[in-house]
């Protein structure tokens, strides 16, 4: 039988979790996979963390030149997680040809090219199933299961944390600082949790999947990011009763006139098989011309989920033989030529407060129509009051228009303000 | 660039997509895959299918030792059908140290370590993605994507004829019949519909997930099988008053005291993943020790759909030197002392007619009590009539006992028939 020995750089939440899973599943492993993995370091400046889980003294070390000369390793685990010291601890494993199995969006998402030209120079593989969407197999769905295909669209809820959020905000009609509170008290989020809350962690995770979807390096600075910390309690409530569903979608998009990538909140249809998914719960869908429709759903964090996905790649790093790299022609940068669509089009939930005067919503229209954006759906609210909110939909318009005509219509003089702009996506 | 030759055996619907998928992709894949593939052999015997979808009249053959000698040929894809003479095309091709993709069910389900025996002998590959739920990769996602957890649970909806009409019987009230027949008209079901509708591709394809899941041969004839034929739209409409939706299920269970493996239909709640998966689409729900419930969803068959899993294995036979063969220690039969649970525990739905008298609730009630069977709900229909339908929902209870019990009620003088009984999974 193969032995291959692991080591875990950091025991944090996922890399206690990964410890855990191949320490319980080791004769599990021996039986179906024909493979004896067992970790025979981990790099750990809380010794005492590393003794709790019942790690020998022997295996735990604060030196990573230490652990990736150790001829007993053959696989390091990075979930340290941030660009440094993850950076060049990956570096140094891979520089001496130990392979790396990463679940760090972050650093991959930076420095994809870096790190593949490291490893192909040593030979050695390079894993990073866990960088996105955690225990669901998407990576490797999009490298070995859909590859027969041209992928147009991928559409993910690949962030845990903004989904909790929005899921209770919805379910209890409950404001965003409120949950936001709570949800750091359980865990949920963190205590800065902008990485999560303002879509940077969805757009790491969206430069990775569409690079693979799209089969072109897909730059964290071409994504579009907007967050849901200026998301309102009332506006989730007036797209409950249009029929719409709010999610922090990510939004990749290769419909041959260029690549469009995307974060930001968005209404979808109640009917739409991405609108269940709640909770922490994440999930892709994807679009593929031979396949056409797809959904992958599971858990996106945790210990053991993301875990799963780890074990996963070292399974897979011990019992296959040829790595494939998904190295981009231009490396860091977006391949010369191509062209990345900021003026997306989508539909549009609009809200805004105007004085109950005649006349307000007839200037309104005026505008709109001076953009060419046609309204699909129009509520006016609480007639008895001096300012009445107008919400609306639109059909299917250009981003840049609408902003434009936003601004016009903030001008008026008997609009108050304009209080939100929603994007509808399916 | 690596030059890689396939055969396609059989132009029907999956052997056309195919063909048509690998013409329309070649340069495609020699950008994104390095991998030149180009259709070589096509064995059909309908030479005018063939000329019309532009093969060239030198490659098309009727003869299998002359498309399994071509030494242009790597890959062989079987999407022919059936055991013969499948069966027989597809040892010739490994026994010529060929790699065989195949879509075939029924012949994996029944005669896999054969094949994978004439596989080995000859170091060829053996893929078989496209033989359960279409273009989704399930069989991928689990060699490779959930191989580092134990699964306990596998729900499917894996047939799409049988869930396409469950579907229409829903939406519209229609009864079973009718829509079979429009079904037919539409090509959605077989002019011989009983593969399908009696539950027996699920079946296959249960046999063959289970087997992966569970890392033991779980043989079809261990697979309780129940179809969709005698389902009646008033179950469907009483299932919808109670909350749930009615779906042709594959479960597979390995909870450590034995496998239990049943295609049947049965109720789920209308709030579960698996409750919107309608038409022909297909999901399979998993649950693995380590990242808990993942669900993929697509669409389970037609030409583009199925065919883009054939390609993918293609592609994966192209690009990867080393196969993983999943053969089981005892080959065609279950393990020696490997245990199936066929008294397997669920919730029912029963509906039964009775006369409209005093005392016969309560009758009833006493025979279900004798069985240790709890009613959770019960509904009593038409109180107008002589015969009254009545409707109710157990605890989870053992299956064996149910149908003891419904044996007891059916021959209770007051009862006239028992009409119907439905398991409730979810």
């Amino acid at each position: 039988m193969k032995n291959v020995g692991v080591a875990i750089l950091g025991l944090g939440v996922v890399g206690s979790g990964t410890y855990k899973i191949l320490r319980d599943h080791r004769e599990f492993y021996r039986q179906t996979q024909g493979v004896d993995i067992s970790v025979e370091s981990v790099l750990e400046i809380n010794k005492q963390k590393a003794l709790a889980l019942g790690i020998e003294e022997s295996k735990i070390s604060d030196n990573i030149a230490e652990v990736v000369s150790n001829p007993n390793v053959d696989i390091v685990v990075e979930v340290i997680g941030g660009v440094e010291p993850a950076k060049s601890f990956v570096l140094a494993a891979l520089h001496s040809g130990k392979s790396v199995v990463t679940s760090n969006k972050e650093l991959f998402c930076k420095y994809w090219h870096e790190l593949e030209r490291a490893a192909k120079r040593t030979n050695a593989g390079l894993y990073f199933e866990a960088s996105c969407v955690g225990g669901v197999p998407i990576i490797r769905t999009l490298i070995d299961g859909m590859q027969a295909n041209v992928i147009t669209d991928l559409t993910g809820i690949i962030n845990g944390t903004t989904n909790y959020i929005l899921t209770r905000m919805t379910r209890e009609g409950a404001d965003y600082a409120t949950v936001l509170k709570d949800a750091q008290a359980l865990g949920y989020a963190e205590a800065n949790p902008s990485a999560d809350v303002e879509g940077y962690d969805a757009a790491y995770k969206l430069s990775i999947l569409s690079s693979l979807a799209f089969h072109t390096k897909v730059p964290l600075d071409k994504v579009y990011r907007e967050g849901i910390s200026g998301i309102k309690a009332q506006d989730i409530a007036y797209g409950d009763e249009l029929g719409y569903v709010l999610k922090l979608l990510a939004i990749g998009k290769n419909g041959g006139k260029g690549v469009e990538v995307r974060v930001h909140p968005a209404f979808i249809r109640k009917d739409h098989p991405l609108a269940s998914v709640n909770d922490s719960f994440n999930a892709v869908y994807l679009k593929g011309d031979s396949v056409g429709d797809i959904m992958l759903y599971g858990r996106g964090a945790g210990d053991f989920p993301t875990g799963s996905a780890i074990v996963s790649d070292v399974i897979y790093a011990a019992t296959h033989n040829d790595v494939k790299y998904a190295t981009f022609k231009n490396g860091a940068q977006a391949e010369p030529g191509m062209k990345f669509i900021t003026d997306f089009r989508s539909r549009y939930y609009i809200r805004f407060t105007a004085k109950d005067k005649a006349g307000v919503l007839a200037k309104v229209a005026g505008i709109f129509a001076k953009y060419n954006i046609s309204i699909v759906d129009l509520i006016q609210k609480g007639e008895d009051c001096e300012n009445i909110p107008i919400i609306l939909i639109t059909h299917e318009t250009n981003e840049y228009s609408v902003r434009r005509a936003l601004d016009k219509i903030a001008a008026l003089e008997d609009v108050v303000s304009v209080d939100s702009m929603i994007r509808v996506e399916a």
